[in-house]
């Protein structure tokens, strides 16, 4: 059993952002309410998911909506439990535990904030590994595990309870009344048993955000490639570096499609790299092959301070390294790829492993 | 206590046209499911608000969406009585009556519709005594009534229940949530008690539409003049006779909005009438003058039949005529008239009842 303190916060946000490949929301700010709440309520105890006794209830918190609104909509610190506390009523039983829906961006925090308002303890682990843009693409959908009694709640104090056929259903309607309460909710969601999480969370991903900050804060503190740092501690394939030379963006149904062109620098010279997103980043490609794609992880750091970077800020001119990290198996699976795979975000590639593609391109 | 018996549905769905003031919906086939409800069931007690215990708990159910859709998505009869079970359940008690939401249009039968299946008495009354396009639009938040908690149900097994701090809240998450169901949803809604209903109810107007389907049915066996029949039953004023010479429209945020240009007949040789609608037809006027607006009644005839003709129907061509009908007294406060009035819908004019208007217009 560990917690998650104060200091720990700024680490978890920074790893969140790695792990946001991209998007999922600024965790920044969200690091600093996090804060507030833990210096009012004291440390968050996080807990692995076995700790859970299998008859516990265990539910995600978070925020939905379009990234850019959510940071500039955050809600106080205690508004944040309102869905939470509205689930358990509709259940009708107390909740034992708090869970990440989101180990990637802002909804990393969320639960630290509710865990430290409510006193309950956070499970170590997420239900995508990551950060991606629809809510039925968790691994809790892969065990059948409903979204919905879902709650959703306003900063005006409207409230909606959903029941749904299924997974993606939830995502269209809770979208729709997203965009009606203003451009973000907040939400509670795929309440389940402990057994149930034991099998469908995607473990340790809290922790591992947390030490992917403390690695480039510490690789900083000794003037280290923070780059390296970063690479090393998740073991992940160092894909590119290079310049950006076009970035084209456009807003399509609530999403941020684009894609960023680069221009190599050092062992990359004179190659060219694409990088497409939605929201996230989804695809890695030179000319001729596939470096990387979703559900890998695709994220871009700062070539020289190793800190990572949104789409949204992606700017010409900026020098980046592109990381591709191999994704929780489970994604992996058929049912995994139908949901989350290239083809699903409309790209006519077939999933290959990182790893694989890898050994390709350097054979 | 009077009952609804299968054969006076058409009369109902040709009353509920006429108060439809040209929108709500066709209630010619929600009369077809009503009639195979109380087939199958026997026929609605139609009880008078009055008739209520304080303490009981009365419910209005009605259909929500695009008109068009609506008629062409009708749910089969047990499927309207979901989101009417689901509030039940919600708010742990019994409901002991079925209310009208809306006289005028579909929603004339879906209460009915919903009363058979149940087995529950229908009031005789409803909350615009026309139809309205938006459903804070009830005579029901003028005297403080919550539309929530509201329950939404689709075709498909989905469902949402609302909670929202007003009533406008309340249409925008449902009309949201509407949409993405399809274009149409079944609603359970405005749940008040006895008390409350006996004060907040549109009183008579579910008989009122059946005395006016009635009294057209009886002047065409007798072959007598349909407008004429219409107008007297509903003591209404008879505004213009006329040929439709131009109708635009176009669909605005859902609404259909639009006009159409009437050249004078008879009496009203030489003048032009222009009517305006959104969804339903909303100001009546002469190049000098208004001659009736929203809240009151204006309803379009044909002029050979007497029948009611919708906005959607509106063709080149047709000779029709054009009767204003005063509403209900609650419209014509401050606070219906900033629900329901002219400049609610875009209209830089102040309410005039249509009998003063009519008084100057013969002076």
């Amino acid at each position: 059993m560990r917690s998650i303190r104060a200091e720990d916060l700024k680490d978890l946000a920074t790893g969140a952002a790695v792990l946001g490949t991209g998007g999922g929301g600024d965790p920044y700010i969200g690091s600093l309410m996090a804060r507030e709440a833990i210096q009012k309520r004291g440390p968050v105890t996080l807990i692995d998911v076995d700790e859970l006794p299998d008859e516990a209830l265990v539910v995600p918190a978070a925020m939905m909506g379009a990234p850019t609104v959510m940071v500039e909509k955050l809600p106080q610190g205690d508004e944040l439990t309102v869905a939470f506390k509205k689930l358990e009523t509709f259940l009708g039983r107390k909740i034992d535990a708090v869970l990440c829906a989101e180990a990637g961006g802002l909804n990393s925090t969320t639960p630290v904030i509710v865990a430290a308002e409510t006193g309950l303890p956070l499970v170590d682990g997420d239900g995508m590994g990551r950060a991606f843009p629809e809510l039925q693409m968790a691994s809790f959908t892969l065990h059948g595990v409903h979204a919905t009694p879902m709650v959703m709640t306003d900063d005006k104090g409207n409230s909606v309870v959903l029941n749904t056929v299924d997974n993606r259903w939830t995502e269209r309607l809770a979208r729709a009344a997203t965009i009606e309460m203003g451009g973000s909710a907040l939400i509670a969601l795929y309440a389940m048993d402990g057994a149930t999480a034991k099998r469908a969370v995607i473990r340790g991903t809290v922790a591992q955000a947390i030490g992917i900050g403390r690695a480039l804060r510490e690789a900083h503190s000794l003037n280290q490639d923070g780059v390296a740092a970063v690479r090393d501690h998740l073991q992940a394939f160092h894909l590119f570096n290079g310049k950006i030379v076009d970035v084209s963006r456009r807003t399509v149904g609530g999403f941020a499609r684009g894609k960023a062109v680069l221009e190599g620098l050092d062992d990359f010279a004179g190659q060219h790299l694409t990088i497409e997103f939605q929201n996230e980043f989804l695809v890695a490609r030179t000319p001729n092959e596939v470096l990387a794609s979703t559900p890998d992880l695709i994220t871009v750091l700062d070539m020289d301070e190793g800190s990572p970077i949104t789409t949204e800020s992606l700017r010409f001119g900026f020098r980046v390294a592109v990381l591709g990290i191999p994704c929780d198996p489970q994604w992996r699976t058929a049912a995994g790829l139908e949901l989350v795979g290239p083809r699903y975000f409309g790209y006519d590639i077939s999933f290959v492993p990182v790893e694989t593609l890898s050994a390709t391109a350097r054979s």
